[in-house]
């Protein structure tokens, strides 16, 4: 069944207002019809089924036959700090990062982004926040991601709350695996994962990552490119915890 | 340092005379000189550090330095069986399995795959082979994965030799999960893992597949697309196998 976000205020005691993009969506691109059935899901993790009432080019209503909560978020909060890159690349990552179930995304400058300007990046936004959205929508979550604004690398050093467990990917690392590093934190509800650009941290950049309590892990004996290290990292740090954490701490 | 695949057979008594496009890329696309290093890896594992004696367009001469075992290749052999797509996403899924470390790669037409026709698709082993060694070379693999012929879903079925455990992801599966399914072959050395196509595997396909003895699995809660759900699998196979396998055995 198709799957749209709807923001909590478009439910009215059990009636439904779809937004113009999604109502345009419904009735010109999917050409459903009054009578069949879509899911919503909302910002709070409810999820929703809904039958069409009306159909109309701008005018799309429906009622509420169903709800409960989404079951699809994972155990974790991962956050990842996705230094920019080429655009296709990057918005890939947005796309992959979301469907693997981070809780929420931010774009990082870094000495050797190829962009640098932050208002130039902050343009993007509106295209970023609907590339959330619609990988969320396809992927069956219950919220969308957060989309944090652009940002220094200096200032990512020092953004993730206190208890929230830092990981820095660097191919440099030789020493602790993700793993090992995941396992030592078993009991953790939140990791932000910081994610090098093409060409990797500098060192300088790697050395104040570790000061600023960044713990640094490989992924693997094999160096992965840039946008294979995002989406294999939130997987492995998601999977850790919906598998494997439970028995670590037993 | 620039790393390329080498043929046994180019390597003779400490010299090594480099195939015609791997001399052109060293002479003309990177620009080395006698006297700059590069490291070459064989079919058989072994790295050896080159130092240039001779670099012109078309003939590329060095000398061995030093030789070891390549040490970044996984402790499994995961051969990835993936549904053919859309050229861009395949050749996609191929070079990110190739990094995070597969072992062997096979193109498989399933009743929803676009391209239907495996001479069709047999024009494309160069290209795709192409593929695969330039991850290799640039992941620091010690080995090019082996690219199956394509091949028809149910001949895929057969395929893997006996004792390789044989794994369906399959999006309507909502019961085992792959972890789940790892830690009770933790002994294993071979994985086979199936990836459907866009749309997943029709329900006829995945019951001859059971039927054939491959274990559906989720990858977690969230739908990944098609291409998210192959590196992702590769991916949690391999790091399980490096890093959790052991202390499951003991």
């Amino acid at each position: 069944m198709n799957r749209f976000f709807l923001p909590a205020e478009n439910t009215l005691g059990g009636q439904v207002l779809f937004p113009p993009e999604t109502a345009h969506q419904i009735a010109r691109v999917l050409r459903l019809r009054a009578g069949e059935r879509v899911i919503v899901f909302d910002a709070f993790g409810i999820e929703s089924r809904i039958v069409l009432t009306s159909v109309e080019a701008h005018a799309v209503v429906g009622e509420v036959e169903f709800q409960a909560p989404n079951t699809a978020e994972a155990p974790v909060d991962v956050w990842m700090y996705l230094c920019v890159s080429q655009r296709e690349k990057f918005e890939w990552m947005l796309q992959k990062c979301t469907e693997v179930g981070a809780a929420g995304l931010a774009p990082v400058v870094s000495s050797r982004s190829l962009v640098q300007s932050l208002p130039e990046l902050l343009k993007k936004t509106e295209r970023w926040q609907r590339i959330l959205q619609e990988a969320s929508e396809q992927s069956g979550r219950g919220r969308i991601p957060k989309l944090l604004p652009p940002m220094h690398f200096e200032a990512a050093l020092t953004q993730p709350a206190g208890d929230t467990l830092r990981v820095l990917t660097w191919e440099e690392e030789n020493g602790q695996s993700l793993h090992a590093l995941l396992k030592r934190h078993a009991a953790a509800h939140s990791v932000a994962v910081l994610v090098g650009p093409e060409g990797g941290f500098s060192p300088a950049e790697a050395g104040l990552a570790v000061a600023a309590g960044w713990q640094s892990v490989s992924l693997g004996a094999r160096i992965l490119r840039m946008e294979t290290a995002a989406v294999v990292s939130a997987a492995l740090v998601i999977d850790y915890y919906e598998n494997q954490a439970q028995a670590d701490l037993e």
